[in-house]
């Protein structure tokens, strides 16, 4: 059990807090008939290029991976993106849709006495503007990016932020993501993990199971409900 | 241009010298339909947790990885993988077919003067079956596996292999691969890079270009008779 004292819980962004998919509508309206495939494979493209440029030693900051895996998309999938386009795909990117249920959960956690953190692959600025946008400053205390140590999850030095920022062991920290591969990572880091798997995916074969599981933040509401005391 | 004394080229196994989607017809007569999707996703699920693991300092070989990724596919795409069926398909991944040219590109580049390795994320077991299996013992000098430094590509650490195995630096070393990801490592490296684009993909945007590129390995023939020169 956890005491309220010490009590951190650190959400990755994009496709956690906020809708990764929800540039899909105007990709849609961009490429009729295209759109789930331009935004689902810009998406693996994306993570792909954040892998790689870690394993590689080439970091380059997500907005770049971002519009370079967009570019590489939309060649592939030989859909014609002309400038105004593809200025106007990436600025969805800055205003992406937190999921419905996620402002009153944050809430809910900080009256339990949680400190919030949010720890992802996003450039600084851009995690900013997803927090200004959706109305979550003053609920959530550090906002981190991977920018900070030039690496991207699942390394190591990323994960070690959180711990730095709540001055805690990751054994005390709630690690919430909605990748697989990300909890994954976060659970072999040593975090108390709680997967929101939104999609209903099989569980990623990679050794480790999270240690808490559900379908969206409301899940991990209960979830955190269930585990942490008052002293 | 590269002197015959100074010849090395280092090959990728897996979608370069043996085409990996030949697992596809097994697959299709196991499950009706489904055939491409499962191995298509089962390759990308390979390389992800290949890529994670080294990301996460968590190391498997490639044969536990090319299982884990196999459970994973057959589960998200809801098929029933039976025990036999399992290990029909792993066993298929020993006897993977080479691409109908490469048998007679490499008699004619060992000809040249050239000295072959293979580079690759496969492990000695896996490769050693690959290279007896196909005839090609007799052709290539070093069969390098990653499983000797524990890291998956694009880790520098794995391409430095080729270094050492040549005694030669990176600049003079040809390195040959299908994957546009492999490609784009290599040259980050500093090998002399050849792509072997057989599926007409884009180039990986990520800030580099290969120094050759082509269809099969029939191009790369041309290529390589191009660059060197007699002594």
């Amino acid at each position: 059990m956890k005491s309220t004292n010490n009590f951190a819980v650190a959400f990755d962004a994009y496709g956690t807090l906020f809708d990764v998919h929800s540039v899909t509508a105007l990709a849609e309206s961009l490429f009729p008939g295209k759109g789930y495939e331009l935004s689902g494979t810009w998406r693996a493209k994306q993570l792909e290029y954040c892998f790689l440029r870690s394993l590689g030693g080439r970091y380059e900051d997500f907005w770049e991976i971002t519009q370079s895996a967009l570019q590489y998309t939309a060649e592939k999938l030989q859909l014609n993106l002309a400038p105004g386009s593809q200025d106007r795909l990436m600025a969805a990117y800055l205003s992406l849709a937190p999921f419905p249920e996620n402002l009153s959960v944050l809430k809910a956690i900080k009256d339990l006495g949680g400190k919030l953190a949010i720890l992802s692959n996003g450039n600084q600025t851009m995690l900013d503007h997803l927090v200004r946008n959706a109305g979550m400053e003053g609920l959530i205390t550090y906002v981190l990016s991977v920018d900070q140590v030039k690496k991207y999850k699942p390394d190591p030095q990323v994960y070690q932020m959180a711990c730095n920022a709540f001055s805690l062991p990751a054994q005390q920290i709630n690690f919430v993501s909605s990748n697989g591969w990300d909890v994954s990572g976060a659970t072999w880091f040593g975090f108390d993990t709680f997967w929101v798997n939104r999609q209903s995916s099989p569980v990623e074969r990679l050794g480790v199971a999270p240690h808490g599981m559900g379908q969206s933040l409301t899940d991990l509401l209960n979830h955190l409900r269930g585990t942490i005391t008052s002293v």
